[in-house]
């Protein structure tokens, strides 16, 4: 039940081999993190609160930094929540394990968009659960594809990435947000949504947490100030489960205080609102220039129209690890596709992310993928 | 089988009230943390390695922490073990999280001093594991009775803080130390040493780790660097273990990567072992003050002779959350000891710790306490 995400396996072909062309890696841009500013909070919260910065954190996470991030909830994703309800993880990854271990047993029915971000199931799996997959189109979750299989397998837990989709790219219509709001409180469904693109997104899509309370909602601040400062989120309304989340997170205390003061000060100095303007606008243009080149050198290839964030997903026509071996020979490198599928897994599809890679290499890397695909 | 700790439950007492005398928490002194030496790492860090500081962490931890913690294992403990069977993890804590997930199932015997540090067995009850309590002594872990229990409940797992335990404050003796090697081979036990006092004590004891490879190792710099970094470790010479934890490991991604560039730059320039040999002083002294305080105002009240670190028990003649109701109108916190104990909790024990309180405030505090002890 134990196994290496493909993200990972597919770093591992590349590794030591000089990319040119990196559409593998769902991080964000390095020109884009503000460093600087990082700096700065450094500076401003060692000399305000000295080795408190050190201390051992508490549970639930800094006061300062919950009440900092209610603020922010309101104010960029229009969700109204109390500090009290906010509890601080170490990134999104650690609130999702934390929401397995608590919510998920053997046999415990989960659904997901089929396919889906393969390490934030890595955790549900871990647990025993059954997964059951729900196809998606341009327009996000099929919600009655949904409905008709909660008849079959009954109710469990819907894990959702309603907005700028990892790996497809799309975002879910207002109608389809809806219809899941009034299905998870008609068939008692406990919705996660799983939401660390919306602050860089162009299209600001309304939170299925802004529709109703019910929902968890995970966020995240790696794609806008940096992953490697691990500070995520959990918007939970129901005080039972937001007690036992605290208290589960008292097993491994991993939330650095020192990062948690970096990212409140950032937050506090509005530097998050600064940075989440300057991604929107570079990661569309990017978003843009790589479906652009799709279009041009791999006609058909895209199997969902992006909406917005990192992510396309593509059918190569022909095996994607065989494909990836041989394109890390021309410097490129992505994720093969067939690992985000909970069922059914289609082994000619690809995630090509536009993170990191540089926007005027963007067109040139596609080209010679198609080459290296035509090649086969 | 979630629980608040006793620690944070007495956290909840003393909130609010003024604190003069706190032998409660198991925090570092924040004299002895070396603030301008973290800020100065931190400068080299952000200087030499730029935005790589605020990427992702990778499986295992970053490979020049992780050489750096082999030297100093070699230097400060005596451990010789390759950079590759050391995995970093989000403090101590976590690294205990995540060796419970793998190795203990329902039912999983797991041996563990009675009492023990709380706080790490409550991810190992999480489990559904069988906790079975060794008595100790002076001479720390009772081995015969050890050898005894395992005749009777079978092979399991031994949990163990053989150095400056937390909550009684004994070492082992080396003599036990051998014989509960021989008891590991011999019974097929996996023993799991939990080692965060060592860096901090003043008689450096032989880790069970330098005497046997199978001993999987769990170190902190929490309690020398400050515990806000959330950096500790795994030592784990068995392969596929390592290869399990690392894969567990990528469902929280926790670990933040700025902080171990923080510690790796500490260990770097050697900014540790001036700060563990100031530790040794202090705490030393600490320790002394608060033993001799405890005999002259409190005598025979010692339930174990402390041989280093921050603890020692102590048993108070009545019920301790009274007497801790009290004392917090006199500015005294402690920790009552029952929630310690895996079996058979003694009511009236409590847990003192010199961790944080000036060293001038020890006696006084404890003249204190024994009035309020002495007036029930």
């Amino acid at each position: 039940m134990l196994r290496w995400s493909p993200v990972e396996l597919a770093s591992r072909i590349v590794k030591s081999k000089p990319i040119t062309y990196n559409f593998a890696t769902g991080s964000p841009d390095p020109s884009l993190i503000p460093i600087d500013e990082v700096r700065r909070s450094f500076e401003n919260v060692i000399e305000r609160y000295g080795v408190s910065t050190l201390a051992y954190p508490g549970a639930g996470g800094l006061k300062e930094l919950r009440i900092e991030v209610s603020r922010y909830l309101s104010r960029a994703l229009g969700i109204e929540v109390g500090w009290r309800n906010i509890i601080i993880t170490s990134g999104a990854q650690h609130a999702i394990k934390l929401l397995s271990q608590l919510l998920m047993r053997r046999r415990t029915v989960v659904y997901t968009e089929n396919p889906t971000f393969v390490e934030t199931v890595m955790p549900m799996r871990f647990q025993g659960v059954r997964l059951v997959g729900v196809p998606l189109d341009d327009e996000g979750l099929n919600v009655y594809e949904l409905e008709r299989l909660v008849k079959i397998h009954g109710s469990g837990i819907v894990y959702v990435i309603p907005n700028c989709h990892n790996p497809t790219g799309v975002s879910m219509s207002m109608d389809r947000r809806k219809y899941l709001i009034e299905l998870s409180e008609g068939y008692g469904l406990t919705i996660i949504e799983d939401d660390p693109y919306t602050p860089i997104s162009h299209e600001k899509t309304t939170p299925l947490r802004a529709l109703s309370d019910g929902v968890i909602y995970v966020g995240s601040f790696s794609k806008v100030l940096g992953p490697g400062l691990r500070i995520g989120f959990l918007v939970i309304t129901d005080n039972v489960l937001r007690s036992r989340v605290e208290m589960l997170e008292q097993h491994d205390f991993s939330t650095s205080t020192l990062t948690q003061y970096i990212v409140y000060d950032m937050l506090r100095r509005g530097v998050i609102y600064r940075a989440m303007e300057k991604a929107d606008d570079v990661y569309k243009l990017k978003l843009n220039t790589l479906i652009d080149a799709l279009s041009r050198y791999m006609p058909g290839a895209l199997m969902y129209k992006p909406h917005c964030g990192f992510y396309t997903f593509v059918n190569l026509g022909r095996n994607a690890w065989d494909v990836l071996k041989e394109s890390v020979r021309y410097g490129i490198a992505f994720v093969p596709g067939d690992g985000f599928y909970v069922e059914k897994p289609i082994v000619t599809s690809a995630r090509l992310s536009i993170g990191t890679i540089p926007i005027d290499r963007i067109e040139e890397g596609i080209r010679l993928l198609s080459d290296v695909v035509g090649r086969g």
